[in-house]
């Protein structure tokens, strides 16, 4: 089961909106429908939207009418898909993929095919990586991850979530917690639900229960995605990911971050110069549509927070492991 | 304002169920009407709680109809008000404070007398504590506290929160920062909602951003509540309040324990002898009665967790300054 693919001419997606109440996939066979659903989220995570923005620009190559229109088809359909949402990095990029192809020389099928390569890159990628972590990882049975960084955020093979998956192939894992991850809940709705359909044992908290876990030896390791890593080895990931790994540290368990080389940004020296993403307040201040703060209150709501390289044992990438600073034992 | 209360001859209490949205007080005439709103959580918080239970064998003394069936109606109040929460600790204490004076001779007045012996008791109690905390702390700006140590868990004043409001007394305060306190948000609907009534500036969190704000030297000192404080200075607390504590230890930020010498319990020697209570599943896997998680998704959710002495500048009570281990700086 993918998270994106491209099945009989058309993309087929699991709808996000629908989870965990019940697994729903849609073929699209129109870009305005592609669009819409990264606009509703029923596609998300930074490596499913590089695929979406890919797998966009292909459709509307094979549906432009006459032939001889392409490129007029994919300026408009360039333009369309990176404004569905102007932030993601990723979605960009996969739109570039094909306008580089395109200027490389490649017809409809060639920007198919170019297409299909950046999608199974992703998954090529997530492999190699997980089967990575998982070798570093080898013998631990009873694990932490946060937020989704599984494949429902990329195709086939998540980061985090592929490493839990392949230690689970290798021995069956005792217990994987997962933080719920507030305000949006990524890990209670997805990551429990990912790890439901794998079989995987394991148990929901809220976020600030994972301290008193991990001193009480609850945890043999924690393993986390990232959404940026600087030149010195500081992580940027969801907010939460901080805090799990002061615990960590303290206890003297292993922080693993598990991310593709892309995740890597040289041009940042460190953490500090990391812009923190501030969003809506209501996210906090509400609750299923309803006010649960107090009127007058307002909220600090920042989606990522940065670990500083000092609390990190290993970075696990496609091509490498980078040993930290953090020395967990 | 106080949160309990003797008002002409009734119990008067702020009903918590209807905050933030409104505040409604209610004035209680009858035994079965405060054992309801305890069990509704209409009252609640240690300190209201050993009120309660003074307050509601006061009561029933005054309607014991003919005067003579005084023992009778004690008994029976004490044991429904016992019942109303039965692992409520200091409700259980505040009913034994008036059987003790029952048995040391006090009639009608005399147990009216007692019971409010014992919610000015509590007053002066948070009152000292609070202005001692206030002046060890004085100077700092930026505050954060979890949970609701506030007025609403005691008579009028609170532990963490009546520190926070004497500080701000001396000196207008920047900010308080407010973790929501996943599950039950008492920060965001009631920590918060005290705060407004004071007109302190002050902004909601998820739990897990504190981290980060405490590592951007976002605060200047953590000042919490406590449930338990082992002999060697280990504290339990509501659940989140170990990792914050974790968070000020590596910024070097000054983490204070606010609570009465009542809540010292020299019988456990340390944090690893306190019990720590599980509570409902579904707390974390459901949202306004929604479930969130997939289906067979199960939760583990702790109450509390127990922050190490090593991580406590100073615990703070109506008596003394308890210097901890902890080094702040």
């Amino acid at each position: 089961m993918r998270t994106i693919d491209w099945v009989n001419g058309t993309i087929r997606i699991i709808d996000q909106t629908r989870l965990p109440a019940e697994l729903v996939t849609v073929d699209i066979t129109d870009l305005d429908e592609l669009v819409g659903h990264i606009r509703s989220l029923a596609v998300r995570g930074a490596m499913a939207l590089g695929v979406a923005g890919a797998l966009g620009m292909a459709l509307a190559a094979q549906q432009a009418r006459p032939p001889g229109e392409l490129d007029q088809a994919l300026d408009q359909a360039a333009d369309r898909l990176i404004r569905a949402r102007p932030t993601a990095v990723n979605l960009s990029w996969g739109v570039e993929q094909l306008r580089r192809a395109r200027a490389a020389g490649a017809d409809r099928d060639g920007l198919l095919a170019a297409a299909l390569a950046v999608r199974d890159a992703d998954i090529a990628t997530n492999r190699a990586l997980s089967e990575r972590g998982a070798q570093l990882l080898s013998g631990t049975s009873r694990l932490l991850t946060h937020c989704n960084a599984g494949a429902l955020a990329g195709v086939e093979i998540g980061s985090a979530l592929g490493v839990i998956g392949f230690l689970h192939d290798q021995n069956p894992l005792e217990m994987v917690y997962v933080p719920e991850t507030r305000p949006l809940l990524q890990g209670s709705r997805l990551t429990a639900w990912e790890l439901g359909q794998h079989g995987i044992p394991h148990r929901v908290l809220v976020d600030s229960a994972a301290a008193g876990l991990l001193l009480a030896g609850g945890v043999q390791a924690v393993v986390v995605g990232a959404d940026r890593i600087a030149a010195n080895g500081d992580v940027a990931n969801k907010v939460g990911t901080l805090a799990h790994a002061l615990a960590a540290k303290h206890a003297g368990v292993p922080f693993v971050v598990a991310a593709p080389e892309s995740t890597i940004d040289l041009a940042t020296g460190s953490g500090a110069g990391i812009d923190i993403e501030l969003r809506d307040q209501d996210e906090v201040l509400t609750l299923a549509g309803r006010r649960v703060a107090a009127p007058a209150s307002t909220a600090w709501n920042p989606a990522f927070d940065v670990t500083p390289a000092e609390l990190i044992t290993a970075i696990v990438t496609e091509r490498r492991v980078i040993r930290g600073r953090a020395d967990a034992g």
